[in-house]
């Protein structure tokens, strides 16, 4: 199974589970991957920069992708594999396909700067790895410094048949989905899937502007799954409703820096992570910043009772 | 009357209200300070980054500052008066002071990057204007991209007895609050204002660290008078519901590039400027973007009728 | 006189002379145009980055312009009018030509990044100016940080017919020389001047791919007037030998950070500015760096007299 | 064998040779590093930025470090390490040292800002590498964008007992190692060795203000030794002589983003590398600009015969 551009719904980001002295967890990535399996997610992304990918050894990026395989039989598995060297990539997004991955995602180095640097970057890339795998398109600016048009992203796509998806996590990016529906309407852009990022902070939004679903990390991926289902079925206001009340969290939770940890300690009072600990250079989260974690989610618990933990 | 360290409460920034052809809209920055004068602001701040300061002529400054006193009478005005070179900055420091101006703010140049470029920057910016002069320190990385450790805050402040006031719009910057009060507790940093920023994003929990108050755009600078006025009184959770009901459109405001658009059309929905029109180089926002301020509005006007407009 | 696509020859850059107390020395000013017409200057350029321009107020910044066109009479002073504002940007060019400037001179912002970004600014700011004023486009990523590829200049010359020459300033950028002429030799670009910039440093070959000229600040731009006499008159090693035996100096003077403070010293040991001092905030060489220029100049003057100060 | 503060001399930096289908040329390898013993080289550094360090597999990396160890007997080989993670640079870190490296070189990533995070950054760094392996802190604002003052560096210094050399690169830099130098005049620095960079575009200077020697990869390598000898031996002039011979062709060399395409075509010129292939995303150079080199070369040689290729 591969991705195609119909692609659709909610792929949580996967942290990578790692114990205190540094290594990978397995037990917790066996559950994480179970429990994104359980409550309906049609997806999920693996080795992303939520992910710590570039901390990873070769042979664990590897197992953490057949662990995501086996743990969400019949899912599509994305796998990013940007890296300095095409080689790396080339090896990974190889190696991952035939591990069974449905697709790769690749992200642009942050040395780019123009649109022909942007677009002959994702030209090689595709040549190196090889047409026959398809790939997401990462367009996330505030941490790469990259900046694309959406003239940039149509030519991508354009240029490479195997691109199907795009990660959208500009910010703001409201109108560069639109732009981006209004060009596969005048016939200028073939179809393509759009998932948006950004911890989910606008999905609301997004969905209302074409997005087909959420690829992010938050630590309740079920509100994702809530909120693109209730769009897709025209409950606006209800969609809004359960949005709003995760708000004040899922923005607590999109600190550049510190998010990965309020993540893992979430995941962690969850049950689905054994540690929240990250590997070095990590980040960590104060006792203060704890108990305002725990004060939010006390609040989402009055209405939302999967926060009540 | 001059800025002390004892400054506290909500100065709202107040973005320049212009004509559609590109003129200053005076009788729009009459009613601004009017309407932040009555609605019980402590003070404000003119030509900020969102005051499109760069962008004026330096007699419309001065103008600004003159209508801001007088439009705020016995309350704290306070000058942005960053510039490329000392000699603009003295200039317009010293003017605004004659003219009754409080305290100027100063923004450190987006080059500077380690830590004693950072501490000269100051050194240098405090003998140009003169020590009679109280400042704030603008500490915005996100924007400026100058990244000042709370070491450097306390170096400049213990080096310049005329610094009054931190403008602290770090992100995430919850942690820096901490450390500050914890360096006034054990004795190495003399007392400062800490007034926040971030459109007023992470205010609710602002409060709880120790700042003393807010120093932002939002629309509705009643709801930050809100959470400051709740807070004091030690009223937690009042303080974050009234905080959550407008925290989707807080959000939505916040969005780099496009968030002064949105804040100048829900002013001018509000009554108060005549139009959203920004100086060139400017941004504007689309009709969908517009239809979803609108929508957002409903939504918080359904708990605080001040956004039923 | 206004600018035409057939300049040629030297511009020099010209520095603001400062007397140590930071006021401008008015006297230095005179000597300093005097001395670009009398070596054969082509013309000049007043108000860049190394005129330290975002220092100046603005009546400073008029009677530079006007002692510029007094002192080199019947040559074209091109004006840099690189501000944060179009109002600003208008007024200083508008009040330029007036006082008999040749054209002006528009730097792109640091915050551009997209192609579309770069030809929409300058469509932009001419239509603030003015069609009817000549303008250069300056091209200098190392300190702006906006990369313009060809294509985008090819456009800004193609949309804005008053686009006449551009200051040529990437490094590396040989190869853009090449392309842009290799545009006008296919008939897609019509033809403009090419002036490069980087202290002269590739002026040797610059000139050998296409450039029609200098416009750069090195402190002896006789050296860059017989490297581009000799260029256009076929003498290749000539230009070469000459260039070589300055070579050492302007590698020298091409620093960042401190190369203004090295050419303000070597002017003035040159007998042309009473001071090298720089206004607020500036840089100053020590006396190791001084005794350095003494040793490259006494080197240089063992072939080229001029250098024998 | 192991690097110690007293190391000194040239100490070129390795490229890493590829075939034209960009797997590695073996052959040419051991070449490179006989060369470089041959000519009295007193060591060499692998896998630095110039050595497409992050384009390698794991086993060609150690495959490098084994071929250079055994390439230069009883010379130290200083193996680059910088890595997105602490688990791979340790990996290789101690991996090099058993197949006989002499220390490790660490560049700060790009993301780091402020003094406490680079400070930072290396005590994490030794800590997962361990004390025993001694290492060199690359300084290489430039290209890093991380600006580490000389107070900086000596706190690195003074914390981690096992760092042994500076790799100077920062540009200017020249009072940088004054200032270093002087902190050891005045106690407040344990001696340090401090090779320097920048393609040896300030050497002549760089070794009187108190520099031990260069690390970078001109394609003369033998140039260096002669500038570091001649300096050492006190003949001032001699050196500046033969530095400013080869000057023309080190500027050309010293171009960001083309700099490694000049430099391999010159060391396959010289028959040192089979191609000058760099494995992808790599650079190249025009016809036009193996021209210039091929004039400079002829040029250098007229004074050099070693440039008489």
């Amino acid at each position: 199974m591969t991705l195609t551009p119909d692609a659709s719904g909610v792929f949580p980001i996967a942290p990578t589970p790692f114990n205190p002295d540094g290594t990978l967890d397995w037990a917790s990535t066996e559950k994480l991957f179970a429990f994104y399996d359980e409550i309906g997610s049609d997806g999920t992304t693996v080795l992303g920069i939520m992910g710590e990918a570039p901390k990873l050894e070769p042979d664990e990026s590897l197992r953490i992708v057949k662990t995501a395989v086996a743990g969400m039989p019949g899912k599509p598995v994305i796998v990013g594999v940007s890296a300095p060297g095409f080689a790396a990539m080339r090896s990974l997004a190889r190696q991952s396909m035939e591990l069974g991955a449905a697709a790769v995602m690749i992200a642009p180095p942050p040395s780019l700067r123009t649109d022909d640097q942007i677009t002959g970057y994702y030209a090689q890339a595709v040549e190196a790895i090889g047409t026959d795998i398809p790939f997401v398109i990462q367009d996330y600016p505030l941490t790469l410094s990259v900046i694309m048009t959406p003239a940039v992203i149509r030519k991508i796509v354009t240029d490479n048949p195997s691109c199907v998806m795009l990660k959208h996590e500009d910010w703001p990016g409201l109108e560069k989905i639109s732009t981006l529906r209004r060009f596969q309407a005048d016939g200028s852009l073939r179809p393509i899937s759009i998932l948006t990022g950004n911890g989910g902070l606008f999905l609301d939004f997004e969905m209302e502007r074409g997005a087909d679903g959420a690829m992010t990390g938050y630590a309740f991926p079920e509100l994702l799954i809530d909120v693109v289902t209730l769009q897709k079925a025209g409950k606006r206001d209800e969609a809004h409703d359960i949005f709003d009340t995760h708000l004040p969290l899922m923005r607590y939770e999109q600190q550049q820096g510190v998010g990965l940890a309020v993540r893992k300690y979430t995941l962690m009072k969850r049950g689905i992570l054994k540690s929240d600990a990250q590997r070095k250079p990590g980040s960590a989260i104060s006792a203060a910043a704890k108990a305002e974690v725990d004060y939010l989610l006390s609040r989402v618990a009055k209405i939302d009772p999967r926060a009540d933990i």
